[in-house]
């Protein structure tokens, strides 16, 4: 089977989360990195680019010219990976969709809400998809509570209690990581809220089934001088009567990654913690709590629909990144190929993105109002 | 060194935590219970009052009768143990209060702010002293936790983390503990707020060294025809701009008796967990988290007060408890001899009491005005 | 209902293991200390004994003494608590037994076959109880996951690894406690292996039901100029093909007191840690491990005998101490009134004194000759 | 930078390590698969190739057709991997050898000592390198660890406890994987002291720095009519008078891929458990213990050497094992331009590859003669 080609807008030298998408593309051999602008800075892009064994004429220094140039090959790439700053996605993820070639952005769909309606409408008006990496949602055993969760295996949904605990700006910070992420020309108006507090909202959605349609929120920035909020603290109400509570925190000493879910109704609960990915906790009610396990006993279809290693065997972080890449690659491939994708590939898309910047919009709009209830627009609709 | 004499009120045949304050009361062996109205129903006083050793002649059907005998007597006990459910605290306590004898009260403190006031009032006049049972203070870890905000390991406080899950109430329940606990008339107009939303509330403050001065609640009652809150979700705003975030839930699938509680400062942080209670995790910021165990390596001045055994033999909630009862000796034999007691010794009394309902009343209030702020009284004044 | 009367050999001030005897007998509120040879120091026994409450009649210096004066006083002892070090056993017991006193004495039996034999003959030709305190065999969990063995939830038991681990003699020590420990004329030849190897052994062979036939040894004195064992290998097998490891180490660094069981059949396997008592891990082969809880979901009858309070309010060291004392109560009273006694009490007795003095002695032997299997006496017959 | 060639023997359609071997070759981007010989059957052969995106002229069935093209083209393969049963090992190792090209040997070395021995004699004579997938060793913490215990954090050794315990042949079982894994003739006399038992030794060598002088071990098959060993004890000593001791299992009911050391010095303790391998347990004595996390507070260099994500982001299996390829290819890059290699790269070699038969054959003599003890050739030399 072929490799699909793919290029990557932003990523050079000194990234983080560009390294993360080529590991990811590569991991499960579907895809192929022979192109990108991964610096404004030509040097660096050119750098970048030969560490990465991407010929010469495919290292571009603009995206405009990079999506034109793509879109005239025989052998131009399927998609683009758009890992640059919050504000720097729309640009070239709007000039690569009028390209028509793929996109696969990574999270929060953008800085501004109007950055995101402009991705919208060329959305709309392309042939191209939209994948957003909402990562965390490919981990096996969120599929897996996914999945549990629609076929009733919890009851009526009554709670979700989710929170994304780090600790790393917990001090004022000089790297070129924290200086894009605590500045608001940058990052977008929200700083924790968008950065991982979009993450856990999205998780709590993809596994609960269910969009919030009200938040109330209370957002601090500990850290003095610091522009953009550090602290979440968000009430939810769901539209069944079901409540939440998010909690999301960079100030919180003692936690790296914590990302961490719990799901309960009336006949079950799940708990999931993102840095202990291969065990899901199922206790259905009167009876002892299971330990399920990755790829182990009780695994459902949608848990172990990409098995790499038998259980015991951990996978992380990577892992389930690879598999949004594989899942794009089958949605991909099937649109090449005229036909209609496995309907068990999921990645998330434009729906999740906006549905984020719809969620980040209300906390912040709720916290300047002394934390009322603020109605969020896609669950009005 | 002579035994004190504890008297029960509440606590006969078929109760549950009158066991535990006998338990509690034995274990340190600083306690013999005397005497008891253990059941308005004559024949089941009489019946628990035997079992339990109790003379026959000590064994009250009517509280009020036996303050008087028991304040009459030579040998009358020093202090009494009220196990009553909650809307039965306010008569005995004031009753013994009003009589001199001391009181050691399961919390909270009342089913309504009425009898809370009642009961503060009886008290500034009373030379006996009130205790009440928020026994998850009394841990150890717990007592070295507070000593460790206090002194500073985390630097300034940012951040409380509380929550207290159960399930048992996650369907219809028809026993005696359920019956009160679910009934307006007999635990007062807040389920689970005051049930185990109170504790949480409490071992925050205890922990923090802080009183919220703000919440915003929003409850429900999840299981259908419940008649009070079963499940709690409150955001907290200290006076220093700390924040805070509540869940106490008996509905939540999976849990037992999950009171768990981190505490965020500048330098450092804090997590315990109730079913856990023999290690403690603290993390100073830019170090590995250290693993604190009871009586183990780094163990503090307040952690290791009440030794019983070496690190690695796991104490648990009665241990905890006897605490309680083994300080309110002290307090007890000082006043008894006119001394002032060992200025370690701490049990939670009235101001904690009223600090609680005043958290009740707050939180009630703020859910049925569609979670606005409510500040608390006491943090006003 | 009276309580029963206990006396007190050993366990003077300073003393630890006296302690925990004394609060284990009080906790359940079935024994009163009235009586007690303390310590061997005349001034030291009436103190200790002032410290308890001990009337200064019954305050001895002397057991031989206490023995006899017990026995002719009407309201003499039901039994006598022996805790005082290994080598210091064999005569109070004996001396208890033939005045007709119960005995409670702690573990290891003695500290030499010829004290055990002294000790196996007296109790063969009294009409009194012996009762040894194994006290980890009194775990709720423990019992109950004897009963899951018994009854077959694991099929054909195949391995029992067992391991004690601490480290408090990592280093050379110079205190009361590892004093006698470590010095062979009172602790007996072995050390680890006496002191929580013993344990180790019982409670592997208490859950699984199985006595080992043959055991193969490595011990060690890691620490300079020790003279006993400070760490211990051994190879077990059984009668019926089962293998067996016990790890035993007085100096493994970061191990408080670590003693875990880990069982496995044709059919399931069971985990326990004895730091963390109140969870059993237990899976059926090929489906989900399982999390008992004490009190919790799929409680047994065994695991749920002794309810002091609900799931999630953990027990722990001393409540299973507590449960010895009051089972060998529930014998005791059948005993004076002539009935026999509930089928289920159960206190680890004589026979199980003496399958640890096996099973030191086998080991102490194979040691010595290169770890070559010796087969255990009691196995053999 | 240009990938390096890597060819395949071994690890067609249905296999399990093959694909493992192929994630881990191009997780970090090192390495291309250009060619294989996947399987002996030819149809089978050139379906894997084409699913991998070998060419056909590249797709062999015969590895020694293959190790003559490949070494006779200009472009030919760096480096091949072979993964096929144990039995097949020695064969194409050989043949790659010969023709000059590195390889890369899935564990254990050989089915037997002859087989052994014969790849010893041609990669003495060979100038390509040879490099066995002892995987466990490439986690980042287990570097971490071996370099604390070489600096002395842990003071002198004195006890290595490890253990490796499966379930998955608790009952006979009839697939691909069991069937050679259980076939004395393709495994080798050993079953799961080759398959596992190798691991958990070569772990316990790698992190303590120490080889075992003397073996004790008593091997089983517990299911019925297995043919070779599914449990494995095993006592170890050390020359520097350490001790140890090694389980493995395949039939511990609740384990799936249980891998965890243990290591004790007299300054300080290690715990590791492969499946949560993101977090490392130090306790220096007389301090509480720390929690090292991948790339987290306290790393050091060994630990910290590839860095794909920050702590947090839960690196596995795949990743250690991609590490190991990496390290192969800092190797082989150095080779290729007349360079040293890093020093600090570090691949299990031949020599790991002896040792582990030596502790198999070691381990079958003792077992057989009753678990005496049995000197190690390669630490007797």
């Amino acid at each position: 089977m072929q490799r699909l080609k793919l290029g990557m807008v932003g990523g050079g030298q000194g990234a983080f989360i560009g390294g993360v998408h080529r590991i990811a593309a590569r991991l499960d051999g579907q895809w192929d990195l022979v192109a990108g602008a991964l610096s404004s800075d030509s040097a660096r892009a050119q750098a970048s680019a030969n560490d990465l064994g991407i010929a010469p004429d495919r290292a571009y220094t603009d995206f405009h010219e990079m999506a034109k140039a793509e879109a005239a090959r025989a052998d131009g790439i399927d998609a683009v990976a758009v890992v640059t700053p919050n504000h720097m996605h729309a640009a070239p993820v709007i000039a690569f969709l009028k390209a028509g070639i793929h996109v696969i952005c990574d999270k929060p769909l953008a800085a501004t809400p109007e950055d995101a309606a402009a991705i919208a409408q060329a959305a709309a008006t392309s042939s191209a998809q939209f994948f957003l990496t909402h990562n965390y949602t490919a981990y096996p055993l969120i599929r897996q509570a996914r999945e549990m969760v629609a076929r009733g295996d919890l009851g009526d949904i009554r709670l979700v209690q989710v929170e994304y605990a780090q600790d790393w700006l917990s001090e004022p910070l000089d790297n070129k990581q924290a200086a894009w992420r605590t500045d608001p020309a940058r990052s977008g108006a929200g700083g924790c809220i968008g950065d991982i507090g979009t993450h856990a909202y999205n998780l709590a959605s993809y596994v609960s089934g269910m969009a919030a349609t009200q938040v109330a929120a209370d957002l601090d920035a500990f850290v003095e001088g610091r522009r953009v909020d550090d602290n979440v603290h968000v009430l939810l109400r769901y539209g069944n009567g079901a409540k939440g509570m998010l909690w999301a925190s960079q100030v919180a000493v003692g936690n790296e990654n914590a990302l961490r879910l719990r799901v309960y109704g009336s006949q079950g609960g799940l708990e999931w913690d993102q840095e202990v990915p291969n065990t899901l906790r199922f206790t259905p009610f009167g009876a002892p709590t299971r330990t399920l396990t990755r790829a182990g006993a009780g695994g459902t279809a949608a848990g172990t629909r990409h098995l790499r290693t038998p259980a015991g065997h951990p996978e992380g972080y990577l892992e389930a990144f690879a598999t949004l890449y594989s899942e794009a690659a089958i949605v991909i491939r099937a649109a090449k190929s005229g036909q209609s994708p496995d309907a068990q590939a999921h990645v998330p898309d434009l729906t999740d993105g906006l549905a984020g910047m719809d969620f980040i919009a209300a906390c912040l709009s709720s916290s300047s109002n002394d934390a009322r209830w603020v109605s969020l627009t896609g669950a009005a609709t």
